[in-house]
């Protein structure tokens, strides 16, 4: 198989000026992880400066008034720009788990007479284990499509139906990278009256959605992978406007008080999105958070798509050459317009080839039980050179062996 | 009146080298605002520049097994030792308010039969408006003392029985800084079976507790105010330690996960009080509290409570003889062994006056509905100099009345 010389890819890439825009240290480094971690843009780092000696440091308590407090609505509004939102219907607000959590409560509560949450095992975990928390407390069940094959999800619509409360999924599978018919899905749940929750975390950045185009009711996402917003930056949140007076955020906190600085006695929730909002926002992760998003409005998301296709595209043409022969498995769709921007692959020691990727070929992908070893390739700052490189320096390390060094599986958090 | 030299008073404190580690760019500018947002420690700034780019920019994802996932529960056992807690018995998550409903859900679940909250109208009207949103979730009530005055605490006693299930209060109240009998009023709790959660906020740093010595069960605290760590920085929780495996985290998400790199479908919840965390963390606003925490202890708890009672005595002196003639009452506890570092002066045209400080005595208070001017003396950084100059700079602007050209009221947020 020939395939085409990676330089004249970079050369002809209308995105290759934005590498420039990111903190990159040391260039032997490929950094393969921003579907979990995205790299720093250099004007994070300039904020997170200012936001220190300029902000806390100087103007003190002072700079709630002087654009903190408008924050979370103004960076929500950027980001709607990205997911075909309204800009009143998105913040930015707590963890992505917390946000679920908010959100698939009040949809709970919403539909009351409704048993079922639906969703499937291609599932953000983490996720998963909000539903089954609240599940637990509202007296509901959490009922799961299961993928054939765990690489293409399985068919969710049959489960929908009059005791469906809340349809949630992940629209871009965290390990797979297999992507959901967002559209078709909801429409489907919207017909039998089951409200929708879609997951953007492995999209938002990478793969465009269209919120309103798709009749979606609700939405969350995190910052950190494709928006670069920072280690375990803020998350975002979206309601519907329609339905934003209409729902109950459960975590009734300050934030999303109609007066917030009358400290009245009684809670009155403020009318628009902002009561979906609950405690004091951290504000230094959270300034940190709007070069990535700057870069992502800047660099486009028809033209990130398309690079990001062409580069997994490269990256899966490599691997039936040079690593499927040596036992690797594809473990995402191989369809380019059918999955985001990472693939996962398979092999039977993934634990120790990721461990020796990490260690000995200086290539940081991620690894994700039980032997998926996933390449994330982000289009403001992966290099068709970079992937080739990769790719060169796996080859090496399965026909030398040498990942046998490692231990055969993670050691446990305790 | 003669009171003391407030220059002989700085000279003989024993914290005064400690305002040198602090970021301080202005000293004509009187900030007495650390009981909101406490100043910037020096060594804070450092830490941000270094998780830039060296964490985030340089270790990449690397960073989370390099210290970032431990970070919760290393910060955690930190403030452990300033609240006369078990290391392994407070973990940094979230904001407060989200702290607050994941302790207090887990509390009335726990206490199924009982059907009441009991609280009161001194308590942060943000933790009232959690209760009262998780009281509509869960179908209980809130019940709450009244206070006599708006400054002394109602008598909370009488209201404790048989169907509390949840006793919970602020420490120190955010408005007049009155204190409550933590070790009293939980004995009585104790005895009729009802759990108590104690909001820290205006305490930690400040006023000393003893969890341990006085058996309560929950508490939860800001680390923004006295600890000085970063605006909107995560807060923590406590939960005593036999509590901690028998308590369910109402929003169970990866982080209180038993194996949360594993990524299993079903949610196993952690044996530790790690099960209290949820999502990610923002790591760069927790990094950024521990030179505060740091300070803290390093400053020890008892020679700053012994400073903070000499410098609002000193306020309160000053008070007696400059601003009570000028019609300005004092909306604190008298007796200083009552009341936290802040003191609440009442004003008719308080809004008016705090504005006028700001803007041209270069004094920062904060307001508080309807009439409160709070004047919040962090023991670390706030001079008796500075008590003495700010007063000078009040009496003077009530006497030339320059405050009535600022408009009557707040500007509503909308």
């Amino acid at each position: 198989m020939t395939l085409p010389d990676p330089a004249q890819l970079d050369a002809a890439d209308p995105l290759r000026e934005f590498r420039s825009r990111f903190f990159i240290d040391d260039p032997d480094l490929i950094y393969l992880d921003g579907n979990s971690l995205g790299r720093m843009p250099l004007a994070a780092c300039e904020i997170l400066h200012r936001q220190a000696e300029d902000g806390w440091g100087s103007r003190l308590v002072r700079g709630w008034n002087e654009g903190w407090f408008d924050l979370p609505a103004r960076l929500g509004a950027k980001i709607a720009s990205l997911i075909g939102a309204e800009p009143d219907e998105v913040v930015v607000a707590d963890s992505t788990s917390v946000n679920l959590f908010k959100l698939a409560a009040a949809a709970l509560e919403f539909q009351s007479g409704r048993s079922q949450i639906v969703s499937d095992d291609l599932n953000f975990p983490s996720d998963l284990y909000v539903l089954q928390g609240l599940a637990q407390t509202a007296g509901r069940k959490v009922v799961m499509a299961r993928s054939p094959d765990g690489i293409e999800p399985g068919d969710v619509e049959p489960l929908i139906g009059g005791e469906t409360a809340l349809l949630t999924l992940s629209h871009t599978a965290f390990k797979s990278g297999a992507i959901r018919d967002m559209a078709a899905i909801s429409a489907a749940a919207r017909s039998v009256g089951a409200l929708t929750l879609w997951d953007l975390s492995h999209s938002v950045g990478a793969v465009p959605v269209d919120l309103s185009g798709s009749g979606i009711d609700l939405a969350i996402g995190c910052t950190y992978k494709y928006l670069s917003g920072g280690p375990g930056a803020p998350a975002f949140l979206y309601v519907r406007r329609d339905l934003q007076e209409r729902l109950r955020n459960p975590i009734a906190g300050w934030f999303g008080q109609a007066r917030p600085f009358a400290f009245e006695l009684k809670y009155e929730p403020a009318s628009s999105l902002r009561r979906f909002q609950t405690g004091t926002p951290p504000i230094l992760s959270l300034a940190a958070i709007e070069p990535g998003v700057d870069l992502v409005i800047e660099g486009g998301m028809d033209r990130i798509r398309e690079k990001s296709m062409l580069l997994t595209g490269f990256l899966a043409d490599l691997w039936e050459r040079d690593l499927r022969p040596l036992g690797v498995a594809l473990n995402s769709p191989l369809d380019a317009a059918r999955r985001g921007s990472h693939i996962s692959f398979g092999h039977p020691d993934g634990w120790r080839v990721d461990r020796a990727l990490i260690e000995d070929a200086r290539v940081i992908p991620d690894f994700r039980e039980p032997d998926n070893i996933r390449f994330g390739l982000s289009p403001l700052y992966t290099t068709f050179t970079e992937v080739d490189e990769a790719v060169r320096r796996f080859r090496e390390l399965l026909e030398q062996r040498t990942y046998e060094k490692y231990p055969p599986a993670r050691a446990e958090v305790t």
